[in-house]
């Protein structure tokens, strides 16, 4: 997590400023009975309805019990955008912001009086050590409950810079169209993020349909205490699990304890997500989001620091599991782009 | 999980031969409609019905929305037995025993040599630290797939001591239809066990309908590894988490993300989860097994050094949370009698 912010504040740097015009695309009629109608006809889409059609067959060979049904999904830049830094990291600007009253020494004090002079160099420039201390001054020392409506009340008024809208509002509608359609197929869906667990479970039900408690992602510690008003969880200042790389496979074992038959990613922190999941028994789905759409969203694979996709589209390849190319494949990306 | 071991041990050493004598319990005939057939009518069973039929009385003031219908049980004691020692504590000697061939070295190294000559006294003396080397090295070391071969292997052959019945064979039937009676009023239910979260969920589905991924428990660490016939989760000599006492409110929120409103347990392990239950907004269900039936199960509580039930006892008198007097509210204890 740590390193992923310090990426991506990096990258903040040279965003320069995107207008906020957003295309309607045109949304063509489609057969109610298409259960991917964002989708345009094409190998991934084939590939998804195909893969569904084929453990669903009962008696055929490739059938799978609906109790074996887990798919997990990334969820920075596979769910929602990425761009031009994860949101998190803007959910710790704005906190930084936020509390900067009750801490009037950060006004001298370094990454803080970056942060609150809106100077991202200065930000960047203080490395790991000083993205980690914004993370946890902002993340920790509050309660479960506290950090929840803190999480929501962001959510509530916080604006993407490019599109001025709510970040969830960026959530890519063919995504949506996938979870409901696996749902409708028996099956649990699942977020496996190497974003902060407890920023994405105040709002993954409302807005993915996913239940806080299918939502994995990376957490710090977190300590029961009973006091005078009753018990409450505190959040401390401490890393617990990173959900990223290698740890997805750890993270989707410890919290799920089954191996997923189905995983979608977009980045080569997805690559062993989508390993642990190919080498399950029987058909398995493994698909990859590829950005390449600088119009509609953003285009970016090898070179970029946020949501960095090399070797795992390399593996994809080579492996014939399907690549997203979000400018063909997908004929909406928001929601808002149907109204 | 250290410090259970060595208190099990412990007892095992003062357990006296039992007879294999099991009472067939007379089971009155029920009214159909029954859901809790095997529980004598009294105050805990209505209180558990009362709860039911507040929480899904939609308009009422107690309705509760599905989505938040999560109840969590502690394992040992709660829907099987812990006595003479902990389940686990059995898996973990037998498991000495079958590696035994491997490690020449333990015939000569305590604690492994006291667990071959089935001198549990010497077991016993080693304290927390023979105890911790005996579970690291019965439980880490191999991959999670093979982990969980080795668990259901042994479920499918060990006996327990005192019934000469295998261990999935003394669950609580009373506690069988409670899971599947919240289950029909559309309750989530979870188990949150302080024994190893790898050692339920092989067979929590099969037993009591629980998924494996409603199981939350304590645990090692694992790593992944990407060997030459694919990848693995190896799993290490080193505690991830314990999910006891104070860790059972944090292992809830980890795992599940929602706070329960419903949770049953039976020693003081469970205090906080019951604490932290009892907290939330709006009418919850806190249970506690107490055991106090020495011919059909066990009797014990303050004293037990397994499954030690004092504080939570005291505090479940104190707020009116419903105590489950085995001998007098259970007409069957385990599924067998009914036969």
């Amino acid at each position: 997590m740590v390193m992923r912010f310090a990426g991506s504040l990096n990258l903040l740097l040279s965003v320069v400023a995107i207008g906020m015009f957003v295309e309607t695309w045109p949304v063509s009629a489609q057969a109610q009975s298409d259960p991917l109608p964002s989708w345009n006809e094409g190998e991934v889409k084939q590939a998804i309805i195909r893969f569904i059609e084929r453990i669903t067959s009962s008696g055929g060979k490739d059938y799978l019990p609906p109790a074996e049904r887990i798919a997990v999904f990334d969820n920075d830049g596979t769910l929602w955008s990425e761009q031009p830094m994860y949101f998190q990291g803007f959910f710790a600007l704005d906190r930084v912001k936020a509390l900067a009253p009750k801490h009037p020494e950060w006004k001298e004090k370094q990454p803080f009086r970056a942060v609150l002079e809106n100077d991202m160099k200065a930000v960047a420039a203080s490395g790991e050590k000083g993205v980690a201390e914004i993370v946890m001054s902002t993340h920790a020392g509050v309660t479960t409950e506290e950090f929840e409506r803190i999480v929501k009340d962001w959510l509530a008024t916080a604006k993407h810079p490019r599109f001025g809208r709510p970040f969830t509002d960026l959530v890519y509608q063919p995504m949506l169209e996938l979870l409901a359609y696996l749902r409708e197929n028996g099956f649990k869906t699942y977020i496996a993020s190497g974003g902060g667990i407890e920023f994405l479970r105040p709002w993954v039900e409302r807005v993915y349909g996913i239940p806080p408690e299918q939502a994995v992602g990376s957490s710090i510690k977190v300590k029961y205490e009973l006091r005078e008003t009753g018990p409450v969880l505190v959040r401390l200042p401490e890393i617990d699990f990173i959900d990223d790389g290698a740890g997805k496979p750890v993270g989707i074992h410890k919290f799920i304890g089954r191996r997923p038959a189905f995983a979608f990613g977009n980045s080569d922190g997805d690559l062993q997500m989508m390993q642990w999941t190919a080498a399950g028994p029987g058909l398995r789905f493994m698909g990859l989001v590829h950005h390449t759409d600088a119009e509609r969203e953003w285009a970016y694979d090898r070179e970029s620091p946020v949501g960095r996709l090399d070797k795992a589209l390399a593996e994809a390849r080579s492996k014939n599991w399907p690549v997203v190319d979000m400018k063909r494949d997908w004929q909406v990306i928001y929601p808002f782009e149907k109204k």
